[in-house]
């Protein structure tokens, strides 16, 4: 895919039409994908480019095959690798997503704000912007965040539209290179704010998200307190040595 | 530490003291942690050695100080970094916890074993030993697993001994190197059958984690599916670019 010029095989574009309807919620969990003989008719292909096209989504998580039983799909959760710095506008964006934002509250405080992290205690100097924040996926609420973010590193920048992408504004407009995020995280019943703003009338677990990001060794640029619906979100994680 | 001829100084073993009451669990989240005057009392030191117990337990997140209020307990919860490859036992041990394990079941199976994990599907070949393990933290369950280990890799493994460290076989029976471990972590509420195991009344939100344990590359040695208390456990990871 990193040649634009080269023709997309069939099978990948028929492949594409399916994990859409997935995305979208068309197809839900635990229903039948298009057959074989279904994909033949509508796409008027062979049945080698019918059953590549649902290996193709088979191989990339979306359904499983179940021998003389059908295509069933699996949960679709959108998956985040928890070791790269990756903004919610960005990691949507991956997961052919459209992301969006509403601002719940912006203040500006001038106090220290302090987080216990990985078991030491950082403090992000005062004043600092808070904003709150519900963050969306093809309008479904995904998470809610609260940011505490410095104004010494970034002067003004409550008076910004704040509906988008926090990481590209740290980085374009204020010409900030993120370098790290210590994150520890938790797995908690979501509380009842949380439900109305997700519009969920039963609590579901979620992952609580305490972080700092860094922007230079020991310059901390924001602190996080973020809650992901586990229903919607998947962490994922490779341990090395 | 390393250097186990040095002394350690005194206010660090006044220190491991009151760790060792926080994590028997005779001090509990939210209490009291002793005052520097109660310190100066029992051990007989000096203000200063009391201000710098306390002052190393509060820089390792054990405690918090409030000024003017005193000195109160975190939660505390076992920390586990999800970016190194890091057994259950060694975990406990670097968190100065008894590990314990508890053989639930184990059974040879001849079929192999599929996982799809980051939208990848694996499958780890039969015939395999399957094992269902309680592991223990100072007589606390902290977390249940199931494991599928390959037999090609670690013939008669089910013969062994199975109540202490896998990766401890794996490496040391078997010679074998673990290179990677690919996870998938969920947050969710555990069922009825983790409760009982875990001996408790309510179910808590927990997290489930799918892995690959790889030893060498695309060469699976293990998968497995664990649930870890969410109330018990805090995962840990930096993100960088």
């Amino acid at each position: 895919m990193t040649n634009r010029v080269q023709i997309i095989p069939k099978f990948f574009r028929i492949s594409r039409d399916i994990v859409a309807e997935i995305q979208s919620g068309r197809l839900t969990t635990g229903s039948q994908a298009p057959s074989e003989n279904e994909i033949i008719e509508k796409y008027k292909v062979s049945n080698t480019t019918a059953r590549k096209a649902l290996q193709e989504i088979e191989r990339e998580g979306w359904v499983t095959r179940i021998k003389g039983k059908g295509t069933y799909v699996l949960n679709n959760k959108v998956e985040r690798s928890v070791t790269r710095i990756l903004g919610f506008t960005a990691n949507m964006r991956e997961a052919n997503r459209v992301p969006a934002s509403k601002l719940l509250s912006l203040n500006v405080l001038q106090d220290d704000y302090p987080l216990t992290i990985n078991r030491r205690q950082y403090i992000l100097k005062g004043p600092l912007c808070r904003i709150h924040r519900l963050r969306f996926a093809d309008q479904t609420p995904m998470m809610i965040e609260k940011r505490y973010i410095s104004l010494h590193f970034c002067p003004d920048i409550q008076k910004l539209d704040l509906e988008g992408s926090l990481y590209e504004i740290y980085e374009k407009k204020y010409g900030l290179r993120l370098t790290q995020v210590d994150q520890m995280v938790s797995a908690v019943m979501m509380g009842v704010d949380e439900m109305v703003h997700f519009g969920l009338k039963q609590a579901v677990p979620a992952f609580r998200v305490e972080g700092i990001t860094f922007c230079g060794r020991e310059l901390i640029l924001e602190m996080e307190d973020s809650l992901y619906r586990g229903d919607q979100y998947r962490f994922t994680v490779k341990a090395t040595r």
